[in-house]
């Protein structure tokens, strides 16, 4: 499949996000997922808060998420992410979260996809919106990811 | 398909859930995924935490969700449960998340997959390590829920 | 100390709310007070929801608690609540987190203060700003809740 | 007042952090007050993950926050912390969360009190528990970090 390169960003498990199963509850992996998506957009040269301050908005339309190997307390994690399509209407991101070093054991795997939307929360063309944006996301998400 | 009769859970959204587009946080409603759940199955006459004691885990191994509508701070909340499959190695959720009330709009539907291990984080068939349960849950499984 | 009678609120530990110590993370118990608050205002007949609808806020200045026994996954809660000072600027709750049932071990004690503030972020004078609102809660907090 | 120097830890302000008032929720201080904690015990050479293999736990007896300006999304944000008591059976911290950068203004104050447990969660005398420790902790607190 093609896709942008994967973006990684490396966290620390904290405390809280621990149960009392000894690790990391589960729907913490979907706020993992949204730091590597603002991670990779940032890295782009965008901040996820400017978007906003432009009024657009990109909320969750989907999300799916396989649990593998359980993250624990103060591991060191790598979150993977990568654009997968970004068309003018949506977007998806792809998303690994691994244990940091060598070998990188896969714990977590799945993605999102998004929807761009104005203030007032209807949905607009980013093309016609936010046209350099878009033509950043369609440079980036070109690349082959492989 | 067949499955279990639906659960329903009221909760109401708290300040905390919220984020700053004045909605819940996506992450959150995994959460209530979870919480329906364990409703759901106090209902059959089980605390989870019971379970949990007797050296049963039933961590998830999937999760997916279909966000259409957000719920806002302090809406009443109706959480819906079903099972929808209960091997003896795995159990299956389905979920939907709706504004209480006549008519009741769904705001998100999703489900989560299970795998049943042991204290040691084994796989267990549930039907050899806690026949009495498994039996419950076939019982219950088996209704059909339309 | 005089101050209003304590408004009970019950909730259930989730499994979110635990850590890997096996008892609920202490941070929650600051949400725990939040609902204590929003329950024992809602029960005055006032939805904090409208309150910041009509432009007020009513940010925390100051927290303190005091952490006695701890709570478990799956416990039945209590959440006291009274309010303890109701000046025209601000406002301070004290709350006390008990186990449900005969005797209600105290868990956790503690309060808050806040500050009432317009939608610009100024404060404000709430005698001025809603003047029914403060004769309610004066009415109320002049109540002796020993 | 004597005590440690002050440790430094960076973060950025998350979204699910956030809350519809558009500023960080209160109750999130508490928790990077812990990671603060954390971090400053891992440049003394100790990982807290360590110590509770060890079989002692540090639970929080006593929390104070003064909250003086609100953080807000994607804000770069530092947590100091010091130690500023550390007898035999507890220990105090003092925290300070600022914005990054010149000036570093104050957001919120506070600091947190705790007391050594054993597993059994029975207080246990630091100094014959875990002499080693003890002294680091009696050398680093001697320091002033005025």
């Amino acid at each position: 499949m093609n896709g942008s390169a994967w973006h990684r960003h490396e966290l620390r498990v904290r405390y809280q996000e621990t149960d009392r199963m000894g690790v990391v509850y589960h729907a913490n992996y979907l706020n993992w997922f949204e730091w590597g998506r603002t991670e990779l957009i940032r890295d782009l040269g965008v901040a996820y808060r400017e978007l906003e301050e432009t009024g657009l908005l990109l909320p969750v339309l989907e999300a799916e998420l396989k649990f593998r190997q359980p993250a624990r307390y103060d591991d060191l994690i790598v979150v993977e992410t990568r654009i997968v399509e970004c068309g003018t209407a949506t977007i998806r991101f792809e998303n690994a979260i691994r244990r940091a070093g060598e070998g990188g054991e896969l714990l977590v795997s799945g993605g999102t996809k998004h929807v761009w939307l104005n203030a007032a929360w209807k949905p607009v063309r980013l093309s016609r919106e936010a046209p350099a944006l878009y033509e950043l996301l369609q440079r980036h998400c070109g690349q082959d990811g492989g």
